[in-house]
């Protein structure tokens, strides 16, 4: 087989073999097919797409490209959740104490971030000597224990989906939905899940810019996973404005504790709420969602969810007084609010920007080798459709740099848009795709 | 500038600037720019397409990536030809002499071949002591005293083409009239000429397989041309069969012979005839293609241009009783040949499988490094729309070993297809591109 043939194949728009993709995948990680070669066929299948069948192959070949994990000491309905990301996204910390809680078992690889804040396992660092370095059979016995666990990616799983990507993010390739897919149901596959959720976010401060790019990619990730006899579903969210009030590490983290007590915001509150039920249900733990709800609501209630956070924060060696007293997270030496200049309603508020601000009060990083504040952040007082008085309370930011907190004062200010007419509040859950039909909410 | 922007910008559709396609191409050449990123650009450029100005622009950077040649001390007008190259064609050899013996300029630089006979400089060392390798000035001084010169390639001319080539070969890139237009004029371009014919070759023996690929690569060409200030026309021919009757080195330089003196075959001479006609009518030396062929026919019937070529090898110091006694060419130790087993019309001979003959005969190479048997090659008796009786000959083998020439006479017998019905005659001539008109002959 030679990789020539298989470019000339797809250009003129046959679809490639399962031991065709294989023969690329295994090639590429081998380094016996080179670079331009790749990203020749790559701009190939940005152009022609991918059929359902070809996404199901490429995604086993890069399954089984590196190593794998066993789950299978794991008793039980092992659950996941991905997320496209987006700014303010902190639904993983409270997502998985929710559906552990209430009786399924996560047993979560999560990542460092790049870009505007930190990743999930950088956010959870926020707890004094919490520690994401678990060696195999202890994440297991952890999940086994008490049905949730959140460790680091310390194996080399899906090397060629790293290869590819960094070469599709320099061939101009990133943007093909088929490549998204299938790098995403790769990584997620790879851990074992029986249940998926996914949570695909649209709007200027997402990477799917319209609904209908973000439901042609929720859906070619469910029918994956289908293929993969794998139960998975997903959501389309609204991510025009950042998720929840607080964009930083610690920050996020203070604000999931809140809605694990049932005192969240409202959007991140409904998104975690929605995943959660659709767990449960694929799950087979409640007959239908809306039990799922029921009893999703009844572990917010009762208490449940949050002692379960306490307990996964403990097993992880995480100081839990500052789970009790989020007082004792770390705190920025420096905090701005931003007054809003006009009476009106906030029409909009982009999270592209307040991300950008984020990064740059330290909340984020450039490159890999950078340090974190986890202090730094964005909170933000209003949101689209909320009513605002000038002279109130916009947005506060926390740096540890007085000049940098007054250069942000500048970007917050445009990153906001207040009208003198009414805005509605916007829906965060904007559509939903199961296997069997796709909805508009 | 980045390439990765000018891949996307591309990709979008948009049109990439003059200085684009320098960027691209003197970073290619210098390296700074990466084979992968350049593969996606072109696979890019497969799907979308270069419009006129794009391909003009692309040509201009190439021309201008490395040595070029200084043809300003060659008085008068400077005409040079191309072809997209078939088999058994041997036209450079006879327009050469043609045209210069009517008195125009042609300084030709040419290549040695690959596949399945040499190119023209093999064909010429068919004569003992020829040389191709004349220093610049010499070149200059031939041509501005006899009117003709053909010498090999030695600057680094348009290396941006070779490097780009050698990608698009591994790459799938190949087959895009776009770049292919844009590789032979920047060549054509390069070596300085006023006026350039370019022979499109179409069929199954060509890269162009119909007519409308042909047409459209011919166009672009002549389009190209000129916005460059040149004077381009294209023809489109036949190569479905080979040209002419012989396919082989020193075969096709007595070919060639025979045509300079009138007697060569009606294809090939219709060709030279056709090329030159419009070579001297753009080259002003006569008032319509009309009086061109009136030309030509005159210097044929005098002698005159079969004078230009013996004075021509006898400058470049090639045995000139060779031209005069053509037997005294190289000759095989042993021709074979291939009789007809039916009685008939010959309604195919495929032109592709000849050459395969032919090389596997030893008259062309595989690789670079290849020696070539400049006496081997096929004869053709009899070509499409010619009787056959059973028993009298199809073609003759030259070759130097009997047992290669057993096992291709098996191989010719499939070249071939005769029929009991009467088959027409084919054009050579399928249409002709001027700068204001496609015409269909």
């Amino acid at each position: 087989m030679r990789l020539y043939d298989l470019i000339i194949k797809k250009r003129n728009g046959e679809a490639l073999l399962k031991e065709e993709w294989q023969f690329l995948i295994n090639g590429y990680v081998a380094e016996t097919i080179p670079d331009y070669q790749v990203s020749a066929l790559l701009m190939t299948v940005y152009f022609k797409g991918l059929t359902l069948q070809e996404m199901t192959d490429l995604t086993d070949a890069m399954m089984h490209s590196g190593e794998t994990i066993d789950l299978s000491g794991i008793e039980g309905v092992i659950v996941d959740k991905h997320s496209t990301g987006g700014v303010g996204d902190k639904t993983s910390l409270i997502l998985g104490p929710m559906v552990a809680a209430a009786g399924v078992k996560m047993a979560k690889l999560s990542g460092r971030g790049l870009g505007h804040t930190g990743g999930t396992i950088d956010k959870l660092e926020s707890f004094t000597g919490f520690t994401t370095e678990l060696i195999e059979q202890e994440f297991i016995d952890q999940v086994n224990s008490i049905g949730l666990a959140i460790i680091g990616q310390t194996k080399n799983l899906v090397p060629a989906d790293k290869k590819l990507y960094a070469l599709r993010d320099v061939t101009g390739t990133v943007d093909s939905n088929g490549l998204i897919a299938s790098s995403i149901m790769s990584k997620k596959l790879v851990s074992g899940a029986d249940v998926i959720v996914l949570d695909v976010k649209m709007g200027s401060g997402a990477f799917m810019k319209t609904y209908e790019q973000a439901a042609d990619l929720a859906e070619k990730m469910v029918k994956i996973g289908e293929r993969m006899d794998k139960k998975v579903m997903a959501l389309i969210t609204e991510m025009e404005q950042p998720l929840g009030r607080a964009v930083g590490n610690a920050l996020e983290v203070k604000e999931a504790i809140d809605t694990l007590k049932g005192k969240g915001p409202e959007d991140i509150t409904k998104l975690c709420m929605e995943l959660g039920a659709h767990i449960l249900y694929l799950s087979e733990l409640v007959g239908t969602v809306e039990e799922g709800y029921t009893k999703l609501q009844s572990v917010i209630d009762s208490g449940e969810a949050f002692d379960k956070f306490r307990q996964f924060v403990a097993m992880q060696k995480g100081n839990v007084s500052q789970v009790d007293d989020t007082s004792l997270l770390p705190k920025s030496d420096f905090t701005l609010e931003v007054e809003s200049s006009e009476t009106g309603y906030v029409s909009k508020l982009d999270a592209l920007k307040v991300g950008l601000i984020s990064l740059a009060l330290g909340a984020g990083r450039v490159t890999k080798e950078d340090d974190i504040d986890l202090s730094a952040g964005v909170y933000l007082c209003k949101k689209v459709g909320e009513k605002v008085k000038k002279g109130e309370c916009l947005a506060i930011l926390h740096g540890n740099s007085q000049e940098e907190l007054l250069r942000q004062k500048e970007e917050l200010l445009k990153a906001y848009q207040v009208d003198l007419k009414d805005v509605m509040l916007p829906e965060i859950v904007k559509g939903i795709v199961t296997r069997k039909q796709l909805k508009l909410s």
